[in-house]
């Protein structure tokens, strides 16, 4: 069966080598370019195929039929409207044109949300980690119109060290990371929030949110441990997830609290639902695991670009 | 200068190990007997000095004049009184005796908030872990009734392995813990809540807690995140705790978020407090950071016998 | 197309449960049944299957055409005999019919270099992990009289936390493991030295053999690190295991040095030789990598098992 | 008690720093300058103290009765000039003054080994991290003639990654490290090797000597596992080292194998010796362990300062 080309611009860091592994085992798309601008002339082994980086400027953009872009932060939306005027769409892992930065029309990629978005669109704004690990364990209720009006949600997640990007910090040396644990964006501050925010506004969520950012000694994988009052006890308190999702092959709903070790390299993220006791307000706790370089990243790029492209969407993805 | 004898039951866990190594470094204690008896007859090196683990029933009681109990919750209560009929006077490290546990008189040993009550004790409930990081953060704020009423505190805890003990158990394996995170006590259930609450009420907070703990790939060491509404916006975020903890040595207030390695091997709990933005009631973000089994349990103990047995509150305990 | 059914003895440990997992994505095997005395009755999920363990003495050991025994070393003999009376073909996870265990004519199942005796083989005695690190790195020298006569092989080697099995013992907790390193049946005394011992001399080495196995903390994955001395400088030191397994999908030879990434979840041995700088004999030094739960165990056992059922070698393991 | 100013050159390193916080909390000593050209006006926590560092430019080298010199290789030799030029005695860090290295007057800091050549030194050369570990291990064997003439002994070595320095690297980060195990300088290329073998013939051996050292994903301690062909059997394999170093406070000799943990944090070498059964010459496995940071550099520094400078050896040092 014909493959489909597409390309990675940004192909050396941890989402875009995890973009080409992906690629490289698809059974539809095959990799036009790769590149890396201060890799280029490197090869790298990816998804057990050999792979070449090239600098940006001489990535052959009409060859692909899709492109996903995972250049920094800020340099992407400009390499977004040079893919789209060369002709291939694209799905842009940056955060450059998700909700609440201010481009409006783009379809937000939470897949098992958008769906229905996604068909026709020619830019696809791939969701941040900590928002598709959150916003996956918030839409339900909030769809439903049963988080408590006015209340706070808190959530506090924790995320392994490859969220922090393959880039040369001493602060993220194994000498410096190893036994330890930290807290980061301390004090409602990071960048994150105003997708999740914005999104959640947009499903009817009248309730403010606290997120507090952790840093993890693994490798791979965030999880995120919500509080949130809701406005009655349900009987099944995995009731919301079961009928958003139920049906969906990549979001998984269990009694039994999800950790790190269930989801990491599977394009899936795990939820659990659990009363609060001892407390006067009914509150769920709501668990959700992913990894952030597969779902929260480049694997719901690729379920994204299989919608897109009009491919069975499991296309290629790790279950 | 004249050494007081000291024992220790339970000595061959994390924290009778560290229990047995702080005496052993202390200028003013030495180490009359440390128990456990299925190690009875075997030696182990702690802090220096060479230990030989008897029975319980053959620990000589009353040649202590101070008896660390770290037996486990349920078996603890039964030694402390068959220490108190001996002589010695006693640090219990297990629940047993805690506030909301039913022995109503006896001392809390949150040493720098009931320093007074210990003077004179005959027997001392030194605290849980989490509660020592949690209620630490939390009580500057109950005492001076700034904690919102009707609102709810939200406190995720991470901690490392040690405080699962020196257990044989299949989930605490490297293999299984090693890039692993995950929740448990899941639903507001963990047995530490009813001294948090019970401290918490006691020290005039009308709110309902919220407790998830986690367990994280370290070895040591406990952060506390802990989100509560207050009934004003303070100018300095950390006014509580200087307030109240700005002479002690062993606790460390700073702007700057407390990480593991800032107080592992360390006998003191580390905290900073933050505004958190976007929110419309005015809310605090509480950091607080022990080593588990130093502030956390052993080294607490310690601090509290010093008061117990009218010595300098820090002799021997690592700042 | 029909698929052969397999059966697991002894499934719940860390080799049988890759190996449940392995037969659950391999396209031409079913499992048929799972044992575990202790876990009977509990189910668990192993490469997106769903596995129910029962006990060894209620396995219908008739109704698959080959069963993997990873029960323990002593225990599986008696095993392998009970299931060839039954009718199934053997691949034994043991060390029970080994070379050099006494039981002389069982073909031992280095695939690659066994290949020939397991096509009608009833029994297969599936190689230990260490064993097949350092064989591989070994037999293309013995095979080619290239081990200098007389001459001390010495052989380090640290395996991940895996290798001692999922088995509760408090030396292997994380929180004893983490952030230590250490050697272990030092003094050339691992029971793994006689297969290796056995398998050198039977492939023409004169060479005594000098073995340190250590513990890394890591979950999985074994590097050994081989100095030989050699009879002649080789112009190409790679050549021998070029001319010797080139050709072979599941062996990887490379001019740098393997590391565990490189092997980890997949079924390959990856070699690189070097001349030893500085010294009057020529010597290569020889480093070997495998993952020791895939092609140090559950790999290479449905490697062979593929050999023995006449199915593509290859089939369902992971390069 | 009158204390001795002392400076610390390159103090932002792994090394430096832990210089600076063996100054602080050294009885005799006090820290006169720190320097670190990048972190220059910045403020670190070290061993209690609050240190700012100063440009290498700017420190009052005469102020100081004795410089540490924690710069990189290469840049270190100049410095030690200049520090000599302005009066104070110097300890090296860098392996610019070392055996082989042309230096060839400068004392060579294995304290234990060098002691007599140390008072009056106003240069010491401190001894690398991996040479310490496998000289004290080899010495007492080569000093009594008992290592087998014209063979070879083999040394692999594991290093927590903190001996590769506190740089920003990508190939250091927890992500690449974690999980991890490699060799490298493969080949007998490592540039310790001039300082051991130039020792161990100034001592007698008669050997080669093959070195391949191994990255851990620890943050401390280095494990030297050796290999070496003895002229006879020993009735006590220890005795050599008893012999040696019997009295020595910071060498411990024992018949279990050392592990990390035994050393890390502690200005210790830990040594067993083993009899390698089923071989035909008579041959000891060596182990020995330090944390490479105390024993395998600064720790050793203070020791080797505490003798240039009169004072009680052990002064400082932590056992």
């Amino acid at each position: 069966m014909h493959r489909i080309p597409v390309g990675v611009l940004g192909a050396s860091g941890y989402a875009g080598r995890e973009l080409c592994a992906l690629v490289a085992r698809h059974p539809r798309l095959e990799l036009s370019f790769a590149t890396a601008n201060e890799q280029r002339g490197q090869r790298a082994r990816l998804g057990g195929a050999d792979v070449r980086f090239i600098a940006h400027d001489d990535a052959p953009l009409a060859d692909a039929q899709l492109v996903f872009s995972a250049v920094p932060h800020g340099a992407s939306a400009t390499w977004v409207e040079r893919v789209r005027a060369a002709g291939p769409r694209v799905v842009d892992l940056s955060s450059d044109l998700r909700p609440g930065h201010g481009a409006g029309a783009i379809p937000y990629g939470l897949t098992e949300v958008a769906r229905d978005q996604l068909h026709d669109a020619s830019v696809v704004a791939n969701p941040g980690c900590y928002a598709t690990a959150i916003l996956m364990a918030l839409l339900p209720l909030a769809k439903r119109g049963l988080i408590a009006p006015g209340s706070t949600i808190t959530a506090t997640a924790a995320s392994g060290v490859t969220g922090a990007g393959l880039t040369p910090r001493t602060d993220l040396l194994f000498g410096e990371v190893a036994e330890d644990f930290r807290a980061y964006a301390v004090g409602n501050t990071h960048r994150h929030l105003t997708e999740m925010r914005s999104v959640l506004d947009g499903n009817g969520a009248d309730a403010d949110l606290i997120f507090t950012p952790h840093l993890l000694p693994v490798a791979r994988g965030i999880l995120a441990t919500i509080t949130v009052q809701v406005t009655d006890r349900l009987a099944d308190p995995l009731a919301p997830w079961q009928d958003e999702f139920g049906a969906e092959p990549f979001v998984e709903i269990d009694g039994e609290p999800p950790t790190l070790r269930d989801v990491v390299r599977r394009n899936v993220v795990r939820i659990s639902a659990h009363h609060a006791a001892g407390v006067r307000q009914p509150t769920l706790i709501v668990l959700s695991a992913i990894d952030n370089l597969v779902k929260g990243a480049a694997g719901q790029a690729v379920q994204n670009a299989n919608v897109v492209l009009g491919l069975d969407e499991p296309a290629g993805l790790p279950l």
